[in-house]
This record gives C-alpha cells, sequence and structure tokens, in this order.
C-alpha cells in the first residue's frame, strides 16, 4: 500500500501513520517529493486492513497495490485450471456450451429443449428453477418440481444439469439434482450463500454481477475457494451502463482481463449480455475468438411463447446454425498458431 | 403495455400479436403509423408477464407503461405513509437521524459511539454486527456478540437500534434485538432475504442497490410489502458511476423522485453515499433541504482506529456540528412556506 | 507518480524504469515489498508525461499523485474566487441565478421570458441562440438574431446575458451580445474552443461534460485558465448513469468536492439535470444548502410551447416560488453559524 | 410517438394534446386503458419536434418509437454501403486495417512506424498530428508538420492516411494532407465540426463518444451525411463505465447493433477500447469474428519511448502477429458459411 499525504500534511501526522503502520508489525518508507510526500507499507498488507489509514489526519488518499484475492489469482498459480464436471472438462481445449430455456417452464417444454440442446452439441443443461425476478408479480420458478425436471431430462440425454441456487435453504437439494450450481448476478455479492455454496462439494458457475468489478467478481470467486471448493467457473454477462439499446453492455474484455489475471475458467452469457437473441450469434463467434472456454445461451423450442427472457431467446434452428459456427471456429482457432492466445502471459 | 412493430412486418405477423394478447383474456388495439404500426394492449398488463411479445416475429419492441409495483406506488395510495418504530415516526414532521459506527468493533467502542449519538440528538443508533465485505479476508463483524452489545447500547441510551442482516438464517435473531432490520445494497435484490424480511413483524429499512434503479428499488419494497410487511422506509445510498473521486455518486434526485412515485418515506445515507467525511455534511443538509425524512450517517469515536469505513466516518465534534446544523435547518424548512416542497403532488 | 512493478519484474526492467525517470531529470527511489518493488517519482511530475512507464517491460502500472491542474486548484489558491460579471458577483455572498427559456425562440418569448426572470430577482438572463442537438432535423436554434434579442433583453431589463459558444467562429459575434459565455457540456473537451474561449475576455460559465471526471472538468478549466482568462465558474448539470427515470443524474456531492479541490465558483443546473420540472425545486433547495454558488435554471412563458426542453421548464409561477425559497434559505444558511460550510478547507 | 398521459389525467388535458398534435399537421389516436390513456401520433414524427407533449399537462411521458436518423438508418438503405477511400473498400469483403503511433512525435518514429504498418499488411496508416489532451500541459501534437510527415509516409509506403481533426479552421489543412478525416471521441457531439467535415469531400472516420448512446452516434452520422458526405464509417473503441480496470469498456455488441440499424462499415479500435497492449490480439480477433469491417491499431516502433498512449500500443512483433491472425480469421469466415453473420437482416 501506498499512502499519499496531503500538501499540508505536518511532520506529526506522518509520524502518526508511521506509528499506526508499525503497530500491525509492517515497516514504512518515506518517499519526500516537490510538494507531497508518500508512505509506503512494506510487508504482508493484509494487516492492513484494521488500520484506516484515509480516516488519519494528512493522510489524502491511499492506494492498494497487491491484490485482495489470492487463490483465485494467477500469480500464485500461474497454470490455467480445468474445472471437471464430470467427464466434462471446462478450461480445457474444446469450448463448452450450456443452453436450454431462462426457466424450466413445464416437463414438456424442458424435454424438448433438452433434445435440442444435445442435438445441437452440447455439454450443458441450462434452465431455472427458482427466478430471481425484478418484481414479485413475475413468474418465479417451479422450484423443486423444475429440479425434478432438469433431472429427468439429465437421465433422458446425458446433458450435465447447471441451475441457479438463490438462498442458502435451496443449496442441499439443488445439489441432489444438479451437476453444477449458479450463482447469479444478483447474488454475486450475496456473501452467505458464496460461503455455503464453497462447502459444498458441487462445481460454481459465477454469473457477474450487475455492476461489479473485475476485482470485485474474483473476490467473489475467492469467497467460494476460501470455504473449500476450488472448482469456480466465470460467467461474463453483460454489465450495467448508459447504453439502453441492449439489455447490459457485454464485457467482452473481461474475458482477456481475466485470462490475465487468474487461473480460473470464464464463459460467456451472450443472451443476457444483450438481450436480443440477434446478437447472440456474433457474440457467440466472438466469445470464441476472444479466448472464452465456453458459452451459456438461452434457447427455447418456442421463444415466441417464453414464460421469461423471450426477446433473447434463440429458436432450435439458430441454435443450431450458431452451435455449428463455434465448432468450426475453435477448430480452426486450436489449429492454427497465429491466432493463439495469452501464449505472452 | 405499447408494442411496437418492426418496418417491415406482415399482417400475419401482426395477428399473431393480437392473438397472443388475446389469449390472456386482454384487448389489443392496433395504430397505424405512416411506417409502422403500434399495437396497444389494455386491460389488467399483469397478464402480459406471460406473452414474451418481444420474441415474436415483426416485433420492435415493447414498452411497458404502467409500473409493476403496486403497494408502493403513490398512485394507488396518495398519501404519504409514516413508519412507525416505537414512538419514533419517520416520514412525519421532523427528519430522524440514524448514527453510529459502520461496524461494532467492541463493547466499549459502541457505548462510546452510542452515547455521542444519543447526546448529538438521533433517534437511532447504527451499527453492524454482520458485515457483507468484498474479501473474505477483510472483517466480518461480531455477528451475535454484536447484537447483544446493540441490545446493551439501547438499554444504556433508549436509541432504537437499526442493523443489517443478510441471510434467512440470521433473521431470527436480528429481531430479538433490533427495532428495525436493515437490508444492504448488496442484497436489494436478493429476493429470498427480501420475502422472509416481509413476514417478519419488524420495520425495513431498504438501502438502493449499487446500481439499482428507482424501479427496481422500488420493487424491491413491493416484495417486502407483498410478503405482508407494509413498513418500508428507503435508503439512498450513492450509486455507481464512472466518476472516482467520491466511493459513490449519492444521487440526491432520487429523494423527489421517490416522494412522487411513492408514499414510503425516504432517507439518504451521505456517508457511504460519498465515502468522504468532508462531504458529509453539505450533504446532510442538502438531503434535509431536498425533503428527505431522515439522515444515515457514520460516527466513529475514533474515525482513524475504525476496523470499517473510516475514512467516511465522522469525529464525534464534526457529527454534533451537523446534528446542530440539520435541527435548525429542519425547523426553517418547516417555519418557511415558500421551503414547502410537494404540495403539487 | 508511483510506479508498480510485477511480481516477476527483473532488475534490469527496474534500472530501465529509473533510467527512463532519471533521464527527463528527475529522481526515482525504490521501495521493496514482500512481492512487489515500488517506484517512487521524485521532482516535477510534469516531466513524466514524456515518459510511458506502463509500456515498459515489467511495469503493472503507475499511479499519478500530483494533480494535473494548477491554476484551478485550491493548493496553489487557498481562497476562494469571486468571479466579477459587471457589478454580479459570482462566489460571494448571495447565491446568483441565471433563468431563462432553453432556447430564444422569438422576440415576444424571450422579452416575455426576460420579464418574468427579472421579476423573480434573478441576476442573469439565460438563452441558447445557437443549439447543440442531437439530430440536425430538430430546432438549431436562431443564431445571430438570438444574439440581438438577448442584448434587447438586457437593455430592457438590466440583466446580465448568458449564452452558449458552440464553435469558435462565433466566439467574437457571441462576444459582442453578451455577458458571460457559457460552454456546454458536449463542448467541455473542445479543448480547440476552450483554448480560444480562453483569449477573449469574458467570463466563463464551464458545464461539466455528459460522463465528465470532476479531475477532466478542472483540467478543462485549465484551459481555459492556461490561455490568460481566470474568470472561470463551473456549472455541474447532471452525468450520464445507467439511471433512465432522470434525465442525468444531478451529481450534488460535485458541489463539495468542487469547493474542496478548486477555489472556482460553483454553480447547479437542476432543470438538465433532472430533466423534470417537478424536481428543480428540491434540487435547487438542496443545492442551495449544499453550498452552491448559485443556480441555472430554464423557465418559459409557456412551457408547454417551448421549442426545446420543454418538460424541465418552470413555468412564472414555479419560478417566482422557487426564487421566494431561495432568498429565504441562502439568507438563513447565512445567518446561521452551524450551517456555515467548507470552514474545516 | 406514443403519449402515455397520467392515471388523473382529466378530458381536458386529453383534447389539449391532441390539439397540439392536430395543429402541426399530424393524426391522433387515442386507446384507454384500465387506468390510464395513450394518445398515439400518427404521420411524418419530425413535426412532433416542436411539440414539447412532455410539458403538457397529464402527461406521463412519451415514447420516441420511429429513429430520428435517416440517411444513416439501414430501414431507408437495406444494402451495406462500400466506403472507398482511393482502392480501398471499406465495408468490402475483406477486412481494412488502420495502425500506426497514437501521436506523430517526429519524422525519424512515423517512417518507421510506416515501415512496419505497411510491412504487416494494414491499408491504412494512422496517425495524430493534433492530439485532444485533458491536461494543456500534455504533448499537444506537432500540428501540420505532424501532416507533412504524414503525407511523406504515404508517399514512402503507399499506405493511405487517417488522421484527427479537431477544428473547423484546420479541415482545409488536414484535407490537402489525408485520405481520410478521423473526428474523435471528444468531438462526437461537437456539431459545427461535423456539419463542416460533411461539406468537405473526404470520407470520415467518426468515433463514438466517450459516453455516447448508439443512437446518438448514429444521429452524429446524420449530422456528417446531412451535410451532403455520404462516405461516414463509425469506429467504436470503448465507452465509459464504473469499471477500472480497462481504460474503456469495448462494446463489442455494438458491431451488431450498428450491422442491423445501420448500413454504413463499421470497425473497432481495441487500444483505445482497452487502454492495455495485451488485449488488443484478443479483442481484435474477437472484432473480425463479430462481423467487423476493420480494426484501429496502436503500434509503435518502441512503446516504452512513445509520447501519448505508450501503454496501449504494441510492439512491431506483436502486431505483425496479430495481422498474421486476422488474416487467416477472416479468410476463414468468408469461407465457412456457418461463420456468416447478418444473413437474417
Amino acid at each position: 500500500m501506498v499512502i499519499i499525504m496531503n500538501t499540508d500534511a505536518t511532520e506529526q501526522n506522518i509520524r502518526d501513520v508511521i506509528d499506526a503502520i508499525v503497530s500491525v508489525g509492517l515497516e514504512a518508507k518515506v518517499m519526500e517529493g516537490a510538494h507531497q510526500k508518500i508512505v509506503g507499507v512494506i510487508g504482508d498488507k493484509g494487516r492492513m486492513a484494521s488500520v484506516p489509514v484515509e480516516a488519519m489526519e494528512g493522510v489524502e488518499k491511499s492506494v492498494a497495490i497487491s491484490k485482495s484475492y489470492k487463490l483465485a489469482s494467477r500469480e500464485f498459480h500461474p497454470q490455467s485450471s480445468i474445472v471437471r464436471v464430470g467427464d466434462v472438462e471446462i478450461g480445457g481445449e474444446v469450448p463448452v456450451v450450456m443452453a436450454g430455456p431462462c426457466a424450466v417452464e413445464s416437463r414438456e417444454q424442458l424435454f424438448e429443449a433438452a433434445d435440442i440442446v444435445k442435438d445441437g452439441g452440447a455439454q450443458f443443461l441450462r434452465g431455472g428453477a427458482y427466478k430471481p425476478r425484478t418484481s414479485p408479480y413475475s413468474f418465479q420458478g417451479l422450484e423443486e418440481k423444475g429440479l425434478e425436471y432438469l433431472a429427468e431430462a439429465r437421465e433422458r440425454t446425458g446433458l450435465k444439469v447447471v441451475t441457479e441456487v438463490t438462498v442458502v435453504e435451496a443449496i442441499e437439494r439443488v445439489c441432489q439434482y444438479a451437476d453444477m450450481l449458479q450463482i447469479g448476478a444478483r447474488n454475486m455479492q450475496n456473501f452467505g450463500l458464496l460461503k455455503e455454496v464453497g462447502k459444498c462439494g458441487k462445481p460454481v458457475l459465477l454469473k457477474r454481477g450487475l455492476a461489479a468489478t473485475i476485482d470485485e467478481w474474483l473476490n467473489a470467486a475467492e469467497y467460494i475457494m476460501h470455504s473449500g471448493n476450488p472448482n469456480v467457473v466465470l460467467c461474463e454477462r453483460g454489465i450495467r451502463t448508459y447504453e439502453t439499446y441492449t439489455r447490459n453492455t457485454l464485457d467482452m474484455s473481461a474475458v482477456a482481463a481475466i485470462k490475465h489475471l487468474s487461473h480460473l475458467p470464464v464463459i460467456v452469457d451472450p443472451s443476457h449480455g444483450t438481450g436480443k437473441w440477434r446478437m447472440v450469434k456474433p457474440m457467440a463467434f466472438a466469445s470464441i475468438a476472444a479466448g472464452a472456454d465456453g458459452l451459456m445461451m438461452e434457447v427455447h423450442p418456442n421463444p415466441s411463447k417464453a414464460l421469461s427472457d423471450g426477446p433473447q431467446s434463440l429458436t432450435p434452428e439458430h441454435y443450431k446454425g450458431i452451435m455449428e459456427g463455434i465448432g468450426k471456429l475453435a477448430s480452426f482457432m486450436k489449429s492454427e498458431p497465429s491466432l493463439r492466445l495469452f501464449d505472452e502471459e
């Protein structure tokens, strides 16, 4: 940490800052500039958490230098991690696709969707049994019934099941039915949920919060990992900006940022990221080209009858077309040395 | 709801949209423009939730017209509500102040803070026993011990206690010790928590989410009210923007927006809203002048030793000065007819 | 400037960074942490502008410490500045109000507006002769005719005239007619315009850019001051955020930030800041309570016939009511010691 | 346009709205809902610009339906446009690359850069002679000298030259030296400049504003086209969000949005879009996969000595590697039917 003093900070102010640093067992080093003094802190910065240095007199601001997450950081784990869900590898050679309806609406709808998803070549079936909705009057999901249908659809197709868990009480139940737990954007900083999900054995798909920084997102992953679960996959799903044409602004560069900062796999959800089915195809291709480890996409047997997120759901035909393209693009990327990414990392 | 068709929508597309509307018992009316057709939906728009009209062919976009919240809306409840916490009225004649440390750190710190808070004239003692923190390595709060200290401080001072609840499992326990439950910004769309908090009898302070729209915030209030709890107070605490000088951007206009859209009381938290203690005074005065029903402020016996949020905590002296100003300003606002707000509502 | 090296930076990397610093005549000081090294730069940081240190190998990031603006900074000019426009003082004891229609639409409309503005007690008449509009098909202003009407209205009422200049070619002409030049939000970083406006003798009202940081805003003021014109008044007019209920998000805390960082006067425009006339009154009062040196407000003889910005224009009645309130509030603020702001600065 | 009335609007309010619509020669149609009435406007909506309907009593809000830009819209020009700069086609079969240093720093630097750019296979040399900089104390560009060097570099290499024009007075001079004029992000709504650039014969590269919506961006293009210049190429360069890890947030979905809404070519600038050279490669590949018509990238003979934007400049080696990848990826995209985009448009 570097502490920048005010231009009018007194000698006593600086001594107080140094004393506070030393009092937690760290070393302080002062640098004198033309107008301002700077105090550098040397040693394990974790201890500085208990020194509210910005509240001390004469302090202009402090700048954190080391990152607050460790288990999620590439610095301490240089090789990229592979998260295994049964026999499927996320973060390996082949991009993984998770597809399905936004919400499980009925047994029939889910089975039909699952067949389409399987047919197109995805490895995961997605579908919400518990739906976090802005309004209490919107469809809230089939809950346990929805989980049962998901498990049945898995039997039927061999697809892995990923589904969202929104409350601690439901974790155990969801674990019985799902292969992978999803933490939704609205719960990315529901720390109680993160801690408990970290204690169950299942791999976790952690969506980026609506307005979360990359740093906060990796800290959320750290919560899960710190509770004992190293199997975290990150999912970029668009962030909130002033732009209203798209539902969210898909932050494609987050893929490259995560690959640089962390060893965890990262996938992209262009359906929520854009909110428009027309944009899913170009953004899916872009994600693969940017080095994403996979995709999450909404597909519905009949989007115009979907109870949730119809406008961003693909028809079966569009979905199949995109899956073919993804396969071709991914193989080409792998075969062509000039398209290799992150070699310099 | 108004549905705007593409310029190249076919007659069949329009018929399909009309059929979908009629199928849920609503009436459709078509308006023909020079280049585009518009379909208006008449009747209870709640039913449209199950018609994913934007996914239908030929549809450009749909525009919601009626609001999705009802219990929180001033349209259906024109008089301003007063929320009573014991003998304290929030939304009444006198602005209410909730003050105290960000986190309960020790019995001594809390008692000292409570005495200062009481002395300055606030009605509520605030203090976090459960702290949602970005990093798992930061101080997470004293938990139940913290609640006990809060209850003791109440005994000692007669102040009401407001404190945050972050997980469903803790609601019952927090209810035993607190007079008012706080839902923090990160949990504003933790719908499971909102529903359960709606079932307990205690009044709720609902902070605005980090990047929540006013509409989403009122829908979050609707969740609590819909579960049976009408005693909701809203708290503006700054929103996330590109500006980095302040910790958040305090949206002062949200006070006026809430007063127009809703009958619920609204208070302002300038400590989190700005992240800088120097800004608390001018923003506290501005909040009162804008018509806020109260304030939440962080005060710490010794901010430079605070375990959390030191840079935005007031010293006892600053706090007392601000309290005096608030009292003077609020009386003057009330006595002076030209400063009356919201008369036209 | 503080330069933070990567955890895997080599000794050679650090030597290269030091050499680059020394080569522009500055001194470098190395601080060794547990995992990372930090290089501090001592001396006039202006010279570092020519050292692209973040592009050097082994560098993680650099952090600027001193501010890039000087003439606008309170650090080098501790007393608050007063900008004089004729006999009107901005930044003095009394808040200054600039009111009038968004655009000059006709001689009649402007005269009627000017009489209302005068009557209510404002010191300045505002009104756009050159209107920057999103679409080329919107009303673009009366241009020189508009300027003439403004000058006539000044004759008639004795009000000062402030009006926007959007292109370098028009500066001379606008100077002939106006008492103060306005730089609009969309031109805040039109550096060519800033430089030229800095050369004319007239005081300048500099609106904050749509998405400008406070730092960029003060740097824009620096451009004008650096060209020889110290008479700059800042105007907060709302920033662009994800919130759609208001036209912009009025950043009330910018008033306090500017008062801390700069000696220049700052006023607030709640009409553009909110986009809704209903919100002008509470936000005007809040601005005064927050310590603003004045207000800019849109008032129109008949807002429902305005060619531009009708929804945010006040009727004559509302305007007069607000003016009365502002006067009362400002006197009270001044008379009451506990409401004094910025004493601690 | 659709006008939504308040729930408590009177019959007279509705009649007034209808009268206002009819008074500009348009037709109004009323739709009665359960709680609210809606008024639809039929006919050329351009005329509604002069009816400030939101300021009328009883009006809740109005919703624009038709777009305000026409010449830039795909609705009125379904085929994609190709912009020709000499013998280079932008928007054609092959993606176009514009590369070079951020700023022209010296004859030697530019020539060296130009040789590298040419060698790698780009069609355009970019380089700023006039640099808009946040601080007046930063390097402002070599101005006319810079233009001369650019023209010399063109002679030497045969590359086309694209360079920024920041003030009206410089347009003529820049036109003498450049093949294509660039409007920078900070000038996207400098309407005076747009109009004048629309009158010169040169093709224009229009960068998206720092916080411009897609709608505003296309309206800016409309200004240029409306002044007589149809040869506009759009350039996505990242937007301003709360995320601080990247310099801007590259809005990759804007490529797909523009392709849907407009017939104009669109390219991507991953250098400014991310601010980090490490991210240029993945974002360049993603842009091509998303269907961009080209790229703008910063390359510098020696980024660690660049006077501007060093951290985001590529070394010659990185640049060549990326160019090879782009070529391979673009050919593959074209050859593979499943990777074709925008067929459904």
